[in-house]
């Protein structure tokens, strides 16, 4: 469990990134997608999504903040849905605005998992990664 | 290091598919790309390339099997020797032929390196896939 103020910074941190310009890819480190066969796949899109879905309570304010369609957003969290055996994102009634979308505690386990997966994986792959990058060209 | 019965397998696994045709997106587990920031990034497909080329001592002949242009694979590789200090794959002078490509010492222990991430990031990974197994949609 991150504490509140992990919480606030990594918000902070994907809040300083424009909304609508998509990401640069100069990630550096392991990017894990995890597939279950003929059912589907999570990554780190869907996931993220799900995080700021949770974060602001609305489908359509998560894709904007990732620089996605309303119905894009809709499709991924409706092809997440169709992967378990109950819906990652429900309907929130009532509320502000007269309700909203939030996760649902399989979606809130889903996404634990998932970023669980991505620290396991990162931690058993540091040695091979050091040799790694110590064979990468210079000056980059 | 894995025995010559179990290269040997391996490659009729390869084999056993038609040439020319995309792999069916039906995988289980984790699918892993490595990422070194703007120098570019290491995936399954390139890997399987260059374990391809080792295996036919041909970029041409190794494209063929993975179902890709002779350039796509040429591509592939140039990108991929761009990412390292040195070659991945080298120019084999001399032979049947008049020569072809191999993997060069840098190239194999990419690709070893990146084989043993994807097995120490799937053990790893192993609780959390297990506990995802559990929230799947039956009968898929």
């Amino acid at each position: 469990m991150s504490s509140a103020a992990e919480r606030k910074s990594a918000k902070a941190l994907r809040r300083a990134k424009p909304a609508g310009k998509p990401r640069k890819r100069t990630r550096d480190g392991l990017k894990i997608r995890v597939e279950f066969g003929a059912s589907g796949f999570i990554g780190p899109g869907k996931i993220a999504l799900l995080e700021l879905i949770a974060t602001h309570g609305s489908i359509r304010s998560a894709g904007k903040e990732m620089g996605m369609s309303y119905r894009r957003a809709w499709m991924l969290v409706d092809e997440t849905n169709g992967i378990f055996k109950a819906p990652v994102v429900e309907k929130q009634m009532g509320g502000q605005g007269g309700g909203g979308a939030r996760l649902s505690p399989l979606g809130e386990e889903v996404v634990r998992r998932f970023r669980s997966i991505e620290t396991a994986a990162a931690a058993a792959a540091e040695p091979d990664m050091h040799g790694l990058r110590l064979l990468l060209a210079k000056g980059r």
